[in-house]
């Protein structure tokens, strides 16, 4: 496994491999590595392509009160796990990726206003100014993102249309602690008492999943999400969404399925889970 | 040469180029094809790249009151030029870049603040957008821009050093009418009187230039260029800057050269024209 951290030997690498008629598959990530974040390299190695994970705090997207200084770094352990997976590149830049006089922005209007842009509302013109930069490093064919940033991946989705980059995205599903919790990097700065309390992201998700399953309107949903809440003994809540699956708004009816979205600080920790509901007929 | 009217059949035939061992060189165009155009397909020629030149009229670098729907349209005409010139193919998208829910921009702070982002707030979001996609899709290793935009070139320029493209920027000199009048594809709008007051701009220009050649201070630069538009006969004024020639920002002196730059209407034709000052001792 190579561990690369300048761009232009990324790049190099990369055609070498196109020029060999390999694809090229991308898997960027902050670090601080899980079993989601392995998930979706293997979700790329399916594919049979070359396989490169960024690792890279992108400091854009954390607004100054935010965690980044915190935002833990275990990047000789993380290339340890990508290299026992059989990864064929890191890209691990030590230098800040912006110029001091950057002043180049992506934005994506509309999908970033509600949800985890309300509360962090330049989080995703940091995201996908990266990933764009990312992807004209590596110039890859695939990109893989995770659907626990089930909005993230639809904000990607959208700049990767809308700009005619040439790259297909692929979205992997959430991994799971044993007792739901959705797997994070921001896991590790839950307390024990937060840790148990968390649990009630998932089984209000799953509750509201079976409920839905089981027929229940999108009224009853609704007050049954509110409720679950309601009874919630830690963790401050940052949002309890119910959208439309592929635009983000508000909804009438399941006809078209739902995005269930919560958000919730657990001491320093924000934890954000979700879950698909299917269309009703 | 081939005339490409889909985004898929252009990339296709640039990768097949590059696989080729070829370099691919990218001429932007609205079209309404003059000399100045000319001359930047034969810069990207001596690249000893195969040439794509681009046609299609961005309707988001217009603003709602300007003149997107009379802009001259000469399609048959621009083919002509260009298969004479040996131009290898020419992108001209028959239908809307832009699909109904584009909400995706690339925007560059700060150098699209002055000269004419000041009247056009919305301009070179406009067209760092287009020029972004037209690189996805084309993926060119050069692209070639003209000295006359002097403030799009630098916004491309950055937009294409933020965003880590993989593409190398050319500027091209601004190509002049026998009179010194920058060509322009809108100079076709002038009326006589008008046409003949135009030359105010580039014999503005001039004149400052040998101004400052023989030793002049910005201060009697600045004195000299007010003087000069004053004395005009026509054209309504829309900016008279004189700028760094990197940032665009104020300057205190000529130490590092300077852009002179001009923006002036003539009945519905908005005319712009620059000047590059070298440094002085």
């Amino acid at each position: 496994m190579r561990v690369i951290d300048a761009a232009a030997e990324l790049r190099a690498l990369s055609r070498e491999w196109r020029r060999e008629g390999r694809r090229v598959a991308l898997v960027p990530t902050m670090g601080a590595l899980h079993e989601g974040h392995l998930s979706l390299v293997r979700i790329a190695q399916t594919e049979g392509a070359r396989v490169i994970v960024t690792i890279y705090v992108n400091p854009t997207q954390f607004s100054p009160s935010e965690d980044l200084a915190a935002y833990p770094r275990t990047l000789d352990r993380d290339c340890a796990l990508l290299n026992d997976l059989g990864v064929d590149a890191v890209f691990a830049p030590k230098r800040d990726m912006y110029l001091p006089d950057h002043t180049t922005w992506v934005t994506v209007d509309g999908l970033t206003t509600g949800l985890c842009g309300a509360s962090r509302p330049t989080h995703f013109r940091g995201v996908t100014t990266i990933v764009a930069k990312l992807l004209h490093i590596a110039e890859p064919d695939i990109a893989v993102f995770g659907q626990k940033d089930y909005q993230q991946a639809r904000v990607i989705e959208r700049m990767m249309r809308d700009m005619d980059f040439p790259v297909v995205i692929r979205v992997g599903p959430i991994v799971r602690e044993a007792d739901g919790l959705a797997m994070s990097s921001r896991n590790r700065f839950l307390s024990p008492e937060d840790r148990a309390a968390a649990r009630v992201l998932s089984r209000t998700l799953f509750a509201c999943s079976d409920r839905a399953r089981a027929g229940a309107s999108l009224a009853e949903l609704c007050a049954f999400l509110d409720a679950s809440l309601a009874d919630r003994a830690r963790g401050e809540l940052d949002y309890a969404v119910i959208a439309h699956p592929a635009t983000l708004g508000e909804i009438r009816d399941l006809s078209e399925g739902a995005l269930i979205a919560l958000a919730m600080r657990f001491g320093s920790a924000r934890l954000i889970d979700n879950i698909l509901i299917e269309p009703q007929k």
